[in-house]
């Protein structure tokens, strides 16, 4: 076996194979395609469940596999406050510190800081907050936002941005919306400057092995904790790049509140930055869903298709289904975990409030559509008694089948697209202002979990 | 294939079939052995989680199962106030309820009037007391407990019984475990004239087919909810006694409190109304750990050789292995599932409080020499986060741990006997009370979990 050094060209590629999107189908705006992560593959659309600080609540990982979660979030502004960038990094990133061994994202913090943090003071430089928690103060500037994003690890992070706040006037929304411009130009800055000090090991990280393998001849995993970047090959122990070179990937962030042409304005000047995937945020806000949709219409138009559009934090069911219509490929939120937890239950015959006393005696499955492990299981009269007695298993349940009920619904919309499907697919599917508006769980959420 | 009715001496025989006990090896006073109920069959020495209102709190039923569980305890109190014992009956009775097609016990209730519930009154009668949960007026007697348990359809059931108060004078603690034994006789009696009142059905209850096979050579499923003696064979749909013949398992409970002669009259006087199964209660009632091995010895020479023992409410990893050395064949403790929620796991290496800060960054597992489910996946790291942070995913983890403990405590105890090594296992595990002692866990539990 003939072990030699990279050439650039081939370091070149190890860097650029950090991140991949391929389409593979289209109908109409709708897309099917491929994320590829240091820590694998997702299949788009994709639905991502919120695991803030570093778990789905209540729910196993190896629970999350069965699901076929794919990608997770994480709260930024949560595992910076705790357990704190410094632990998560020295026990390897979050992947290795929850044992997900599949790709994540993080959010920049900034949204969560906005919305659950006291006595914020927002400057060009960036945000003076208080923790929820203590009270303690903190601040995250761009940079320090993309550096707790690194020592974080995720393989996609997002860049600093201000979720303008909801009613807001146009000049206040645009001065925000250039302030989110400047910080995602120091985001990328500061990200381009630091990205490899990303915690990964290779150990572990199955991509980076296979990259090992397919570069070097050998899987051998460099030791633990090693981020040199030359190396001693005498022992064969030791790889160039421990991390196969791989690093995290940066998404740039749209704002421009509820006005059209700042929607444009920001899509545009942060295409001209140049980022692998965008974001559309400070939506689902408070403002009505047909706003929401035009919105995204706004800005969605002006990001390349070539890259990936993940709309940050919504949406029901039917919601996500009309998002990917428009064009959207990424999703996330706390919806399906949250009302689980409040016993709403997203079903094919509609939403259940499992506390309804008319379930007590009801031996029929929660959805008799579903194949959930829950669905298959137990009875609507079980489900509605351990969430009557104030029972864990409730919010576990409750929320395995809500998350199954999601997943599902894009899994479909992904055999939709491939199979040329998807138009009579959504067909089917309410409106989603219309669904919203007469969904007993129509309410806004954050990107958190709590 | 020919059907016929069954004989009287098959019926007979059928009925007998309910409830086995077998003794396969014995090492001193130690025994292992297999219990065949109904639902299935359990390997003794077996340790029983308790599940109080169907429900081990936080772990799915599919998860107990891949831990080995092999026979849950429930509460009757808590299921006779939520959802109520016709709701459970209508459904199926518990194990259709809980979806756990395994082997269930409930105790008799007497144990949570007398430690939960407000302004009891204890006559010759029964007791009247009030919910712990809305503060409204209830009964039970030795009948009405039965008849609890008979609807709640678990397969084995227990005598209603004064769990006499700690500490309690000589005379007090006679005239309870007098009226004990009058509990006891008005318990079988009303146990023998309605036990085939269980509300079994045939579809789902695996042994009961297997019994259809061998008796009438088909598997075919009587309909559900028929509970009629007779039956129409003109179909082949319904075969006489629907539920196989078999009825639930009736256990006697022994009292005496704290004193060794009262103990033996006890033990002495209820195995003289005949049980197939006899319970020690009474204990673990704030005692120190010498004096209920002391009142353990003092019952358990009494009681036959060829019946289960059942220690109720017990113990630490330590102290269920003494009792096995005394002869215990099945026990049942909230500890496990407890001091989990309360972040205190049982590991090979001693006690661990998760919450220490010692844990932040230890990514080492909980327990090196434990194959469960989260030694194998997590590090201490992150079950530390998650118990700090107040996160559900603690609980359920901690508890799946504490369990996994105890029941591979159990497995191994078990193998030990039967190879004849249990002296040389037992030897390797500190005295009991010294454990306890030293235990930062070593409270006295009662049998509910809250």
């Amino acid at each position: 076996m003939v072990r030699r050094w990279a050439t650039e060209s081939e370091i070149y590629n190890r860097i650029r194979m950090s991140f991949r999107f391929e389409i593979e189908a289209c109908e109409g705006k709708a897309r099917a395609g491929r994320l590829f992560t240091p820590h694998g593959e997702v299949r788009t659309p994709v639905f991502m469940p919120v695991g803030t600080v570093g778990t789905v609540k209540g729910v196993p990982q190896d629970t999350l596999e069965e699901l076929g979660v794919q990608i997770l979030l994480n709260n930024t502004y949560h595992l910076y406050l705790r357990p704190g960038v410094e632990m998560v990094r020295q026990l390897g990133g979050v992947q290795k510190f929850m044992s997900w061994d599949h790709p994540i994202l993080t959010d920049s913090g900034g949204f969560q800081v906005f919305s659950l943090s006291d006595l914020r003071k927002v400057t060009e430089e960036g945000v003076a907050f208080r923790s929820h928690l203590d009270g303690s103060s903190h601040f995250f500037s761009p940079e320090s936002a993309i550096a707790a994003q690194i020592g974080l690890g995720a393989d996609i992070i997002m860049a600093f941005d201000e979720c303008t706040e909801h009613p807001a006037e146009y000049a206040r929304t645009k001065a925000s919306m250039e302030m989110t411009l400047r910080w995602a130009a120091r985001s990328k800055k500061y990200f381009e400057e630091h990205k490899q000090e990303v915690p990964w090991f290779s150990r572990g990280l199955k991509s980076a092995e296979d990259f090992n393998v397919a570069l070097n001849g050998t899987a051998k995993a460099v030791p633990l904790q090693s981020t040199r970047k030359t190396s001693s090959s005498a022992a064969g122990e030791a790889v160039p790049f421990p991390n196969g070179g791989q690093t995290q990937t940066l998404f740039g962030i749209v704002q421009g509140g509820m006005f059209a042409d700042l929607r444009r304005e920001s899509a545009q000047r942060t295409v001209e930055l140049d980022f692998p995937g965008y974001a559309i945020g400070g939506l689902s806000v408070g403002e009505p869903r047909p706003m929401t949709h035009e919105m995204v219409e706004a800005a969605i138009r002006f990001l390349p298709e070539d890259k990936p559009r993940y709309l940050m934090g919504v949406g029901t069911p039917e919601e996500i289904v009309h998002y990917v219509a428009q064009g959207v490929d990424m999703m996330d939120c706390v919806l399906p975990t949250r009302a689980a937890r409040h016993g709403l239950l997203f079903t094919s015959e509609g939403r259940i409030a499992i506390k309804n006393a008319r379930y007590a005696g009801d031996d029929s499955p929660l959805d008799p559509r579903c194949g959930c492990k829950v669905c298959t299981r137990y009875s609507r009269a079980y489900l509605r008694h351990l969430y009557s007695s104030n029972e864990l298993l409730a919010q576990v349940l409750n929320t395995i089948h809500n998350l199954a009920y999601y997943l599902d619904t894009m899994r479909r919309v992904r055999q939709a697209i491939t199979f040329g499907e998807f138009a009579k697919f959504l067909a089917g599917v309410p409106a989603a202002h219309r669904a919203s508006q007469s969904a007993p769980n129509s309410f806004d959420l954050g990107a958190v979990e709590s």
